[in-house]
């Protein structure tokens, strides 16, 4: 707590670390590369996990887990897979004192297993849909790490989902991209662009992946959530059939999706200001700090507790702060660690009959008759919070979504104040290559419904086959 | 569901693994010594997490995640627990293409690294305790594996507590051992003894080890859940410490408790039958199966949905089975499941204004009228459930735990019908190690109150110091 934050202006980079170190959100651990999440970050991570597990199981998926260490020999049968992931995974060796003759990598993601697996208990279409989603961690070998965004193990889920026919299982993909999207739009209110990810961008092995990305206060993008469609690719690689309606063996049609911790790193970026983390009420942990400004006033322990009480009858998380530390200290605390309100009890205040709510997104003070229904006070102010953070990351994407028609443009508004620039492209990997060099811009997404912003391509000046989103990214 | 069931008498470990692939709780994966569980197992585990999730939160504890694996130099810092577990661990040499310098081992258990963030963290008195818990999976090399019992990789939770002094850390390591007995008697329906573990049982590295032990139908005893006091020996390997109140530097005392996914193999053992799985309601993750006896029929559709929304608003699960099965396949699959009730409509009995309620645990018919409050009827004959397999089990354990003067008692009841012993024993190793001669009889516990059975140790013949309960065990 006496850490100072650095401002946004002055480092974003360093304000960002900050955030997470006085938020007690994650630190580095004595592995290099791997951090620990602290109560504070993986309290976030639960609510997402409850959120998220909800709407899964309300569409018919079921938690299964599979091992965490992977053969190599299996995970070669899918060439495209073994080369995305080969450099970058952990590789056990040996077990207890004896050398393994096929060495196992610890999963950087399960598709493979999820096949073994689907081989085994698919027979025949009336087996299909298999709808199964996984909660763990897994590891990839990362150069540089940065906290929550990058790091060489992180937990994530994995759903991995087998169909009869083609056509659902591009619906699935579809669906499932649309609960990350309500997951980010509803809980986090982060607002998110939805799209297809450019042939060089998607999956490794994937017939085509479709995107979240969202825009941070700095103007970098982040990919948010992806949902892959494979077609039947993997299904020939690991012998995957079941007897279909003609009675013949046929191939399934697989999807994968996953959403990871890095949606931390999100939620600071999009949210937080200069005195720390800004959380959305419908994921923080507690949202609700009451603040005893006096601990030794008995009028004022038993107003709290009381009010503690009847918050929680309407399941609003709140903690109260009756320690000895001054009453700024203990504001700064509970700013820093971004509860969405804050009510200060003094013993003044409530002679008067008044408690002080203070938001935490925009430091409004609000004084509210404790004759009045406080709860219903709060419930209020708590849903307002959560629409003004989604609505400011909103105009936040909007005033940082700019048009460009040469790469000239694009370097300007990169240069300048970087974030999402639409611009129109040809289709060729080469044109990608040509953007990526200046100051490394990569396209984002192909959206669902493209704006025709020009005629030509940004990069060669050849007609242009479709509108993209580009931006620099975590 | 064409699978056979072998009944228990002619083969309780054939049995046990047909009740598991029957009801599809989990399968040997393409990994050697690994599973996967499957949709049906891991959600009986999903439900002991909840409960326990919420108990744990009640004491205060929070959960935290720390990285899945651990530089060797720093595990070899406490020389029982590498000594204890080098031999069963999984070493990963290479990340990516490059070898590592300190090779790493996927984390067996915990202590090291949570020894290591303590230091970091704690300051002073005032920063104690702390009370975290981790939800995780683990591996260790095992050579013989059996699933849920002994596995490479398990699910688990691991709870690492420090304390300011000794009597609160002992306090702690009863009190997590207490909350074990209140998951196992009051949600698994599984009665346990709770004690001491012998020096030669205890976790390596431990002052000493709390245990439950429970008994399986076939007398086996299966080690249900564990809790460590450590004392401050990994708080000195590890030099954590902290500013006492006397304004001196302390070491802190510390704990550690777990249960795993081997637990489930207890649920199984101690509850099912003949016809497969049975599963006490209060852990069941669905409770209620209701069987339409004709899936065309509209008026016994119309009921079901009705039904299983009543249901649903007390907070009780269950599934409509509607498939075009015949009825007694769908009874027999129901059955197989141990979903704890089933409850049949039928046209017949629809017209009669009846359903037929089947009890899981003992095939007991009860007639219901629909006119009657049928939710009241099912929530009166789950708890029934739940406490008949509680008083089953215990009457098992009761049947099957005997009192011995000499070894030769001993084998004589392990020969003919195992279960529980009482034997006194004078203290020493080497009479642990006689009776482990016998037929592989080890001490499961020295129980918190201790009986008086004989003056003398029942291997040597020397006074006896205390009373232990011995057996064999998974």
């Amino acid at each position: 707590m006496n850490n100072k934050i650095t401002s946004r202006e002055e480092d974003f980079a360093k304000w960002y670390t900050d955030v997470i170190q006085s938020a007690r959100l994650c630190r580095y651990s004595a592995v290099k590369g791997f951090v620990i999440l602290e109560e504070n970050g993986y309290a976030i991570w639960e609510n997402v996990q409850k959120r998220l597990d909800e709407m899964f199981k309300a569409c018919g998926h079921k938690n299964v887990y599979l091992p965490m260490l992977i053969p190599e020999s299996l995970l070669k049968k899918e060439a495209e897979l073994i080369e995305g992931f080969a450099p970058e995974v952990a590789w056990v060796t040996h077990g207890g004192d004896k050398k393994l003759e096929d060495r196992l990598c610890v999963r950087p993601t399960s598709e493979t297993l999820f096949c073994e697996y689907y081989k085994d208990v698919t027979k025949s279409y009336k087996d299909l849909p298999k709808l199964c989603n996984q909660w763990c961690s897994v590891v990839r070998w990362e150069k540089e790490t940065r906290p929550f965004l990058r790091t060489r193990e992180f937990l994530w889920q994995e759903g991995h989902t087998i169909h009869e026919t083609a056509k659902e299982a591009e619906e699935e993909t579809l669906r499932m991209l649309n609960i990350y999207k309500r997951l980010c739009e509803e809980y986090l209110a982060i607002p998110v662009l939805s799209g297809r990810k450019t042939e060089k961008e998607k999956f490794a092995g994937a017939e085509y992946t479709l995107t979240l990305e969202s825009l941070m206060q700095n103007g970098v993008t982040l990919q948010s959530a992806t949902s892959h469609y494979f077609g039947d690719k993997f299904a020939r690689a690991y012998d995957v059939k079941f007897l279909g309606r003609e009675n013949k063996q046929e191939y399934p049609h697989q999807t994968s999706w996953g959403i990871t911790t890095r949606i931390i790193g999100a939620i600071i970026m999009v949210h937080s200001d200069d005195r720390g983390l800004v959380l959305p009420p419908k994921i923080a942990p507690t949202q609700v700090s009451i603040i005893n400004i006096d601990n030794k006033d008995e009028n004022i322990n038993s107003f709290s507790t009381k009010l503690q009480k009847m918050l929680s009858e309407k399941n609003i998380t709140s903690e109260i702060d009756n320690s000895d530390k001054s009453a700024g200290f203990k504001f700064a605390e509970s700013e820093v660690k971004g509860i969405p309100l804050r009510i200060e009890v003094g013993k003044r205040d409530l002679d008067k009959n008044i408690v002080v709510m203070v938001r935490r997104d925009n430091y409004e003070k609000i004084e509210v008759k404790t004759t009045d229904n406080i709860v219903e006070k709060v419930e209020e102010l708590l849903s307002d919070i959560q629409k003004s953070l989604y609505e400011k990351a909103l105009k936040n994407r909007e005033d940082h979504t700019y048009t460009a028609t040469t790469l000239d443009e694009m370097e300007k508004i990169i240069s300048t104040r970087p974030g999402f620039i639409k611009a129109m492209w040809c289709g060729n990997k080469e044109c990608e290559e040509k953007i990526k060099e200046v100051k490394g811009i990569k396209s984002r997404l192909i959206p669902f419904e493209e704006e025709h912003v020009a005629d030509k391509c940004v990069a060669c000046g050849k007609e242009a086959k479709h509108q993209v989103v580009w931006g620099i990214q975590y």
